[in-house]
């Protein structure tokens, strides 16, 4: 078993930065009701238990939570990133010193069931789009501060990252459209000035943009906030001569329809900014 | 108008700290888009359009994002915060350099999107138990990271924080009874080594538990996922001799029959874990 | 043996950060005298020896200078928290690479002087009370920036820590009450809006002030700075309505009969402010 | 009036982050009872004020505590940097956001009372040598962390640094000299190893060792913890051809005798690690 | 004039941490010399005199290192970003404290020194392929810590940014391939799973190499190494179906060829990795 | 085999914080190309190829690099600090995962090569003056954030240190005596306000001021920028009653002529600030 069970490896140091700031949000000087009414010698064993079903993800981050805190501390995954479970399965096992259960038991919940939420909302979706080839991908409105757990989340779901940020990919939306004058200065000013090894994406809202975006060479072109119909006309006038990403408010009911028309990509910030927590709990014994 | 709109005065050096952080996930070495297509020179302005009706908070933490970028960038937040707004309401104004706003943007959106609908999801809960007297408390499954945030955005929403984290205050949960053995040993410990500032709470789940813990003289009994008709005869009980707080997934439909069997707080963890974010957008024009 | 001598457990990142700080403020760039001196391969075995008699604290805060400068090093106490030793004992033998025991030496010694000295002078206070069941109590008044180290020592010389910092209890001063206008009006305020994990703590200065907090039902009355004769008095006031706190500049040859007054606890600001160094020293031998 | 009242100037960026890291220590995620009890609109004025006699240290730290929580917070040192005060009399003046204020109080009267007392006791020394030319000076045996403001508060106080930290000097002691194997091979390293702006002192404890340390040229002779009798007998042996440094718990009430031997330093550890705190009072009022 | 000189707006926060970081290692506890010989009221002022003719990048850089030390010491550049100068011309003024003038002098110059050095180096590059339409890039062979700050001096010097790091651009190696087993799964591997706003650009050695990237449909082609015939023939393959770069220890000499050959970009590792460092002077005087 | 190559034993927290550092750079969210092209469970062995002869320096920081991104890599340096190599010797192994290897690899080699560069420098000029006795010493020119390896380097090349900054000797420049009026008065104000342990050094430009320096007893007189003859009429001038140092621009082609002048201590701006990297590789292969 490697040290990470997502795909985070190579990564721990983010994941050892993210989980002791947060740790410390939550302890600070110290845990006044364990250290008043556990005495420091105790250990405890416990489960961490599915209180609804869903999608493992962050599995990796309460791991980290708990053996910050001590090195005594054992924690043994059951369920992997992006393996289902269900209501009443075991998640994973723990057991160390009880203060240190204790004090990491709210933060290593409070990351779980926050990341399982998001792969079981992206699942959804990607099943919904099951067997059409497209693509569900998350978008830049993230948790603030722990947008790279975000995303592990919606690829253990089965999605698609798009870009981590401002910095690693060209993609002009209508504020940009509208500072610059129009979608060909636009594209044509990402094209010579960025560095070679980025594609251009460019946003648009109607099918003049459309025409306007492929005369300009776009290499992607999102359909944003269009309606079916004329998600459909636009994705007649592309063709195959750029990739299609729709994206704007696409509900989970609606994906599928959206999905038919032939986009190759479909962005939901949903995904990430209101996937509901899951309910995960920790019910801890004492051990010898 | 002081610095900030909202109670957070006296912490700016927190939002900060926290917005500093949060923009360099988004920018990190910088906005590939914006420095490619948006002349250094150019300037803009525009408005925070709300897109669904809500409750403001955050209003302060968008405000840092946007000056964090430039100090010639201008922000006048139209609406404050706690203020109610329709569809279609201005809740602020910004204008500056065009690549700091879009820099800004998603990082100030995500936060105030965020925040707001932790503030309108609160407000709902406490409109819902109005006229009882009965508080509607957070809990510790916040965002991780910003926990001082959310808490902010729940008070905005007219609710009440409960113990800000592990230090400040002290509540023997079900985990810390069964690794001490019981109900009146856990509370007698924190009366004896905790500081004497701090009341002593108890988390009970059964009558039982309640009695027990009223005979060890807790000063404050959850109920803790009881069924209505359970917590009826804890009131009971319990009477004026200590004060008492219902939790557990309390949903918001059934939030006023918990109010009216005669608690005293209600913690609501959904409000933070899982409020959906709101719709703001920002829309940007080119100034002189 | 746990990791820590003392109460400390679940801090260990805590120290961790504070030692390296430390560490950086007093190495720098590095020991030029070891450096220019000792060859890099000189191994050293010492004992860490006490030139005063006292009461052992921050023993684990020693163990950590030395062995984050090297993982060669070893550490081991003899004496541990809260124990008495006598001038010529061994509180802790170490051993290691001899460049790294000697960066270390200084800022080991200079924790273990300081926390030495408050766990010594909290003893004495705490014997001069013995029997009479009152509290010795530290205050804020501590070591800028190594605040938690400071309670602990307080705790390992037999004292109880009183809130850690203004986010952890509500204490009603003198300040307070001039700017708010009353003593009822301000613990008025702090009932209805801090959480209510809090009890309600007063200051008062006179009489009337006592009588005052009283009526507006303060959890805990602190006589600050009164006269033997005027706290007797508050105490017959009082009686078991609430808890008293007696603090003001109280010293060690007075302690006793003011916990013969009866009050519950004395608060101690020298105990951190201003208790001596204790006398430690560390001797050095080359070892194979 | 410049921005700092010692000769910290330049050093701004330090005192910020010292400040900065001490008040969050206090604050955390805010003040409990400034919040519930003191309106967010009160501003307040007072003064800060001496309980004690005493000589100037810290203020622009202080000055620093109190704006760094509010830009609206005037801060007027009424005193400066080494000048003396007398019982009763005000040290600065401040005003600005209650809040704010109390918030700052008790952090900016921990440096102020912990620095000004260190310049009071240096003081005391250098009056007890004055118009013999000997130089008082520090040792490393300071406050964990906030060396650089100890240090501030022995210049304030007519004392001389010694070495700031390891990096700034050679100073070979006992343990070295035990390791190395003798006096003179530790001296030799010293010169043809350490960089050429270093001078090199070395500690003797006995007359051998004082006149071997001669016959190697070292450049300053510590004699420490020697009697007052051995000392004179090292200060004959020596003559010019060193500069004689005394040390080893040198008292308030022995310092003048040592100084009369002609030694030309006298260090003291006592000054930064045992100096009592001096009681210094802040009394705030409410202004319109 | 706009806050800074070169097009890292929007980037200020990321010089200051740098710059903090920086004037820390020189300063840290102080400047010794101007401590003790200028004394605190001197000001000053003076000239950064260029002793060689180069490009200027990084003033924006050297100004920050002035004003952080001091709000009161002013910076004007005479010459901007991207500017040819002379021997002999000035490159921008100061003036200021003295003793802060001092402290910031060494780390402005070695900033200014190291970034003119390679804006200047730059500028041969590409002078010596001007009007072929060929770009000259970096690489990620940057000075450690400050690649921002590199890559600024870069674009200062005309040429073009390579992808900033690992995170913003699919650079397939020779180290890749080989772990991988072949051109073509790389190629897809990549297609597949990296997000749909990056090129796929690969590094071939050879001609079956540039074949298979062909057939694999690969971006970009990198010729790595390669002789300036076997590139001759590269370009012949390839025709427009690929961009075409080339890299591998080019030299300044031989570049002109490389260019006429038909490549699309050349990139340079030794424009940050051995760019000889520019000299420049800074001459103070008193002034009132 | 010791932890640490060179003789940066003691310090290897800076050198863990330094990589921490500048490993997030180059990786931050994670590297794009090989997280889509490699297997998270490939692992690879190679080896660091020296591609030009040289002197090693910097083998523990690579070593630093390779390990802190994975705990399962296997780093064996072949060649140790200050060692001679030839084209085509392998340096180092390493082994582990190959994704963490890959990461790894260009900050690793950044860092060696710029580091065996100086070292190599370094030693070019130590051969050249080799049999004088003058020692070849750094210079404050370093490469910004990471002086510490720098100076590593310079040692691994047989240079010598010259002060580490501002803090650690005093070197009273040009600019110093302009600002204070005369060499006598700034060498005055050195003696009498640093600390005793600091030697005096002084910077002329002609032989009055070498003579002023004489008499006012300067211990160190460097000789700026003077033309052999002048060098060689100081040297006279001073005799052994000052140590000697001279600079100023000394190129590897005439440092013998002035080290056989008599001066004793050469310092060379050029070793840190302009040394050319040496060119390094590493070649992975795929293993079980």
């Amino acid at each position: 078993m490697s040290e990470f069970e997502s795909d985070l490896e190579g990564q721990s140091y983010l994941i050892r930065d993210i989980v002791a700031r947060v740790l410390a949000e939550d302890i600070g000087p110290g845990d006044a009701t364990s250290r008043a009414v556990i005495p420091p010698e105790t250990r405890a064993a416990g489960q961490l238990l599915a209180k609804e079903s869903g999608v493992v993800a962050g599995m990796e981050v309460a791991r980290e939570c708990f053996q910050q805190l001590s090195s005594q501390t054992e924690f043994a995954a059951v369920k992997h990133s992006g393996e289902h479970f269900e209501v009443g399965e075991v998640l994973a096992t723990v057991q160390g010193p009880a203060r240190a259960l204790l004090a990491a038991e709210r933060t290593a919940l409070n990351f779980l069931q926050r990341l399982c939420g998001i792969a079981t909302l992206t699942r959804k979706f990607v099943d919904a789009v099951a067997g059409t080839g497209v693509e569900i991908a998350d978008t830049r409105k993230t948790t603030p501060g722990i947008r790279s757990l975000d995303r592990a989340a919606v690829r253990a779901g089965g999605g698609k990252n798009h870009r981590t940020a401002l910095y690693d990919g060209i993609l002009i939306k209508d504020n940009h459209i509208r500072l610059v004058g129009s979608v060909s200065a636009a594209v044509q000013a990402a094209r010579s000035k960025a560095h070679s090894l980025f594609k251009v994406e460019i946003e648009t809202t109607n099918l003049d943009q459309v025409r306007e975006a492929l005369a300009a060479s776009a290499d992607i072109i999102m359909l944003d906030n269009m309606s079916l119909e004329m998600m459909g006309k636009a994705v007649k006038i592309i063709g195959d001569r750029a990739l299609i990403e729709a994206s704007g408010g696409i509900e989970l009911d609606e994906v599928a329809e959206v999905a038919a028309i032939g986009v190759d990509i479909i962005s939901v910030g949903t995904l990430t900014h209101s996937a509901p927590s899951l309910d995960i709990s920790l019910e801890l014994s004492p051990i010898e």
